[in-house]
């Protein structure tokens, strides 16, 4: 599978067909064949064309902001994400409304004329930037995900069977982001040829700050934001300016950018000495763990969902920070025979990736999983693996292959392995 | 250039340097270098977490709904198309809510649970199929561009000065679509072989219907969708179904679809005989001209806008019903010497690709204009040639290079050739 998108073809309409037994319509739960056009609704004219092309009343579509630990559905006052609901969406890119949310201090509200970009500490001549002056540079655009390093934090110890797979993976999302080149702006202050880490701050009240290593990856491939799927930023997302690296943990995308400082060491803030720093085994904690690894989960079928005997469609999304996905395998049979799902859309390096696999439920209680191959060979790994290496006593960085239980009522449930 | 994206790399730090000699902020129209930080705001702590991220307050950003020849910015009750603001956008992925809206009777709020899609006529076994029915099928994910092929009527026998760029090009968007190929509908059905059209109907008060030859490649690439940017259709874009014809004109790409009918030949519907008819120099009439051609513009600067002397960068947007975009040429002196521009982010067939070029202006009035080429050589055709082809009586596919003149003033203005 290349970086090209999938035309539509090739699917795989025998086994449908073989399947679907009862027909299309018993399949998908709706009206049989037979059903007539008696009750479609006769046609009338439709309302005004309108600014702005507005959410249809049918379609109810929303995060749930959530707290830490222990806490979900709670108030948007102590809420610290906002999930994206990844079991109602479709493709690989996410609307830009739901893109995932997760602050330390609330969103801020920046009035983008008297926002600005320093730039200073290891550079040749410091710079004080507008964001009129980041619009007016060159600029490059990419379609990337971002992924919280706490998504599936839930999952390290244990598994709640009543989480929805917006409970469990909905801390990622995709977008397409526009904006200056990090290395044009390094260029243009001269960083000193000895700076080899970068402190990236933001203007939220709560200051987060991390260090950055200048490797050439991140020099080639980090930017400076101020588009999101074509518009300005959202103010939830960074606006007016936000910092994206791709394929590294979420809070290295700094939101509300504010500040670079260039260095030869890192900073050791507090979010790189307390908070982003992940828990071993034997009680030590492992700092600068940046990148997000392969990762891959079905949302569909998935948690508190039901099923039918009969057809049914898995799909779902893989993504990796190392580069593209390669291959999704899938089993429905609890990791006894695996098969190589199809790859439906844009397969991009460090994107979310859309996968499906046709099934045929035979109404026995099973387990469905998912696993991922990047570009690299890194291979997604299963829970125990994981756990083997890691312990159970971290928060970040949980990539195990997501394991859903269905039971003989069809009904799925998230279990561990 | 590739069907991968460009990573953010080579911007010409030095072409840019060597133009800033008054400074960056000066360039951009901002505060100077010299600024200081006195100004920014101090931190607060920001607004709660929520279910969707809405737009900053400072954020203006709109369609316009217009009317139709020599009308514009009329009331939404006369309005027949609502431009996407490209003037005001980045990327190459359009806002889902600003893509750009046409319709003949407005918009229908369609209940998904009880629509159909009806496919009958030269069939085995006619099918009425549901929303459901179609999203439990094996699916397909393209990020494609759809255009009104009315787009540019504007310019067909005059250029009015004071038409922005969403005016004269506003009538394109490009989204990330979801859903079923049509070959396995068609399978499903058991067209005949011997059925070379197919009919496509929409569901608006107006029944807008197209006869669409069954082509190997309309056959391989379409599809019915039900996503747009990962989420259920928006109403004004054809909720609760769509088709989509990657490449072909917008109105193909029947909206609220509610039939297909199969058969060996075209309907003649008063939308192929009376409305979406060419209009030649000899007076005839040429039918089914179905292809969007390759196409490209400026959008910055563009129609209205002011520029200063200095640098100043160019970006646009480039496309083709053909397939990738291979080459953009930008003149920046009246068409006397082209120079490539880079392409920086997406480039995939049949969707807007976005362009830019490094531009040093000296003050003295000018002209500047793009053109496109695509990866099966269509060159897009200067004015002249244009006209000397189709005369001035049409009113679609106008794919002629557009021409900004700037005056002395920076003003820049909407000419022809």
């Amino acid at each position: 599978m290349s970086a090209k998108q999938n035309e539509a073809s090739a699917p795989s309409r025998r086994r449908f067909l073989k399947f679907v037994s009862a027909g299309v319509g018993a399949a998908a739960g709706g009206p049989a064949l037979a059903d007539t056009l008696a009750d479609v609704p006769p046609r009338e004219p439709g309302a005004d064309l309108s600014g702005h092309s507005e959410r249809s009343q049918y379609v109810k579509i929303a995060r749930i902001p959530e707290a830490g630990p222990g806490m979900r559905h709670v108030d948007p006052d102590d809420a610290i994400n906002s999930k994206t609901p990844i079991d109602q969406l479709v493709g690989s890119i996410t609307p830009t409304d739901l893109h995932y949310e997760r602050s330390h201090s609330g969103v801020p509200n920046l009035d983008p004329a008297k926002h600005r970009l320093l730039m200073h500490g290891m550079v040749n001549k410091p710079l004080v930037l507008t964001v009129n002056d980041l619009k007016a540079m060159p600029s490059t655009s990419r379609v990337v995900f971002i992924e919280c390093t706490g998504n599936g934090w839930e999952s390290w110890k244990k598994a709640d069977p009543n989480l929805t797979v917006q409970n469990t993976h909905g801390l990622i999302s995709t977008n397409e982001w526009t904006g200056v080149p990090l290395r044009f702006l390094i260029d243009l202050v001269g960083v000193d040829r000895k700076a080899t880490w970068m402190l990236a701050e933001g203007d939220d009240a709560a200051a987060v700050a991390r260090s950055i290593p200048l490797t050439d990856e991140i020099l080639s491939e980090a930017f400076v934001a101020y588009g999101q799927n074509g518009e300005p930023l959202r103010p939830a997302h960074g606006f007016p300016i936000r910092l994206i690296i791709p394929g590294f943990e979420g809070n290295l995308n700094i939101k509300w950018l504010r500040r670079f400082k260039f260095g030869d060491h890192p900073w050791m803030t507090r979010w790189e000495t307390a908070r982003y720093t992940q828990l071993l085994a034997d009680g030590k904690a492992r700092q600068f763990q940046l990148r997000m690894e392969t990762n891959s989960v079905i949302t569909s079928p998935s948690g508190t969902m039901k099923i039918r005997p009969g057809y049914n469609r898995i799909t779902g999304l893989a993504w990796s920070g190392y580069g593209k996905i390669s291959k999704v395998e899938i089993s429905t049979d609890a990791t006894r025979m695996w098969q190589s799902a199809q790859l439906t859309g844009l397969v991009l390096p460090k994107a979310q990736t859309r996968f499906q696999l046709d099934w045929l439920w035979d109404g026995k209680p099973t387990k469905i999983v998912s696993r991922s191959v990047d570009e690299k060979a890194n291979v997604q790994p299963d829970r125990a693996s994981l756990v083997a290496q890691m312990g159970t006593n971290a928060l970040f960085h949980y990539n195990a292959q997501q394991t859903w239980s269905i039971d003989e009522n069809g009904s799925v449930s998230n279990v561990l392995a």
